[in-house]
């Protein structure tokens, strides 16, 4: 099943290791983890996260994908292969700075509505010129599988004015894409949309996990902070960008036209369709080709002001909602409930491979873990 | 002159290194930059960054200190000191995470009154009960003397709707104190405001440039981004916390009481007093001593949720404004224009040390070079 989305035309990276040992670079093959140093001879896998691999750009990124390719048409090696349940899971990369987009047109006026109900817009006036976005933690980004413990901090009880400090009542999750950074620009420099194929590595999911309790009583007026800062989790294999030819599709229709440093003759967005998953249920499959802003012009956006991006940038789409019900991202908009503690979260996506295939995201999963403070009403 | 303020009572920790050779680290004695890994025989200082020594903890830290004093105690030694002129100064240590708060009272009602003019009061609900803060671009944060690239960005037309991109014509100053974490906390635990000692390394002075047009059209909902993310300037020596018992003062008053975890018995602020010049002249002297949040109070809410900290994690008081109109931290603030290309920012600080001296923090200094594209009107 799951191992059918990880044939020759997938071939993500990800992080490994085998019982006493240290981790390094694999790739997936079916139910099979290979190990790449062993595989093509090649140091830079041995290290015990993509960054070095990374760093060497799009030629190199290119050229070890066709060995790859090469090297397993024959199916698994002898040497180096160990199957999937054998294997610990690492954070694939260390992530230099994350940021979060807000690029879905469904989400920002789902939640515009729900913060700001007085306003007749729930878009702000910016969101149609510009894909609006804030830094998060990079510090807390954890790989699938580990526990969530529930944050706690200040919020207003329901009717109140002043804040009480206990574990948030209202966790929730953003089912996203996030986007790695291969290769950065320089301090005063920008990316153009034409060229992110150069800087973007590979794409993975991300799940932002939300206090909107907490959230809503700071953010006014620097942004999201602890609602967000206590952890966000990604999925172990990092699919690469060249995996994903298949699955550009043209962006939603943008207007107004963007500014010109955010034009794109066409626009082009991905078709990977998301599932979320609590407790066993399937309880949502947001669309990613419904977003509105595409990942070229996040990146460019994000260095349109001659910021800096390096090896290990991680963004992220911000949550991935649909039109309908069943499509949204997060459960807010859901409005059926949060996270109990031990409820566990599993985000899981698909999307069109080269040659018919379809290509697997693997997983990003997580359980919640009782806060250590403060009993849970 | 300024080597008075670099005595046995101040020992900062910066990196340096000579023509020919790699970065390492030293402290600053006087007028001269001494090599600590020659000095203490202990190869941790022959690092390019302070990091591998801010996470040996604060044990570590102070028998560092009495043994650099003990050492110095008779003045230069014979090897491994340069004098200042001869050396160049690097960023001393690799940021993790970065945080900015927002912790003046006077800054953030003077802000409050510009962006919200509608608004009875220019705080926010949210103000007096927690240390409001966002986190920022890690990637873009430069030792003092580099150059600032004029920043370009979206913004409105004064009485327009429709955005323009362009050079930054707003582009403005924060002047602020930076504390870097040397030893952080796991996921999931806090840092008790009890307990800062342990935790804090250091402090050096921090430039947040800020491009008010840009951040005026992007912050609305999820704050400020590109209008900061494009740099901020650091002073190269990190002085230690220990060189500061002497400055401790009482914050200002805090009313209402703050919530349990952001309580202390005699919360304690620091009277460091900055000085900013622009183009020569001291326009504006900000007291730290001013300032309401308190840095045990910033960092214990930092991690109040559960949110890790690391090694190298780097928070910011934000601007630091007194109530006159010669002590606010920003151009916005005074009122009288913004930056001009060529135009030159340094900021200086100096603090009570110990046995009746005075302890200088060195110089944040920038200059503004053009934007490679568009005219500056």
């Amino acid at each position: 099943m799951d191992d059918d989305l990880f044939g020759l035309t997938n071939l993500p990276y990800g992080v490994y290791s085998v019982a006493g040992s240290t981790p390094r670079v694999g790739t997936r093959l079916g139910g099979q983890v290979i190990d790449l140093a062993t595989l093509l001879g090649d140091t830079v896998f041995a290290a015990p996260t993509l960054n070095p691999f990374m760093a060497q750009g799009r030629e190199r990124w290119d050229a070890v994908r066709a060995a790859m390719i090469a090297a397993l048409t024959d199916g698994v090696p002898h040497r180096g292969a160990y199957p999937l349940a054998d294997v610990a899971l690492h954070l694939p990369f260390e992530v230099a700075d994350y940021v979060d987009f807000y690029a879905s047109e469904q989400h920002a006026s789902n939640l515009g509505r729900l913060f700001r109900p007085d306003n007749p817009d729930p878009l702000m006036p910016n969101w149609k010129h510009l894909p609006v976005s804030y830094t998060g933690r990079a510090g807390s980004i954890v790989v699938s599988g580990t526990d969530i413990v529930r944050p706690r901090g200040q919020r207003l009880p329901v009717g109140g004015t002043t804040p009480e400090y206990g574990p948030a009542l209202r966790l929730d999750i953003e089912a996203e894409i996030g986007f790695v950074v291969g290769v950065g620009n320089p301090m005063g420099s920008s990316i153009s949309a034409a060229d992110v194929a150069d800087h973007i590595f590979g794409l993975m999911l991300f799940n932002d996990w939300s206090a909107r309790d907490i959230q809503a009583w700071e953010y006014a007026p620097l942004g999201p902070h602890l609602g967000k800062s206590f952890a966000s989790t990604v999925s172990p294999w990092v699919v690469p960008l060249a995996a994903l030819d298949a699955a550009r599709i043209p962006t939603p229709e943008q207007k107004p036209e963007p500014i010109a440093y955010l034009h794109m003759d066409e626009p082009w967005g991905l078709d990977i369709d998301l599932e979320i998953e609590w407790n066993g249920d399937a309880i949502s499959r947001p669309p990613y080709a419904s977003t509105y802003w595409s990942p070229a012009q996040m990146l460019a956006h994000l260095t349109a002001n001659g910021a800096p991006t390096r090896t290990g940038d991680l963004f992220a789409s911000g949550t991935v909602s649909g039109p309908t019900k069943d499509q949204v991202g997060s459960l807010i908009e859901r409005g059926e409930g949060f996270l109990a503690d031990g409820d566990e979260i599993v985000i899981r996506a698909t999307a069109p491979g080269a040659d018919g295939t379809r290509i697997g995201f693997g997983e990003a999963r997580g359980r919640i873990a009782p806060s250590p403070i403060g009993a849970r009403p």
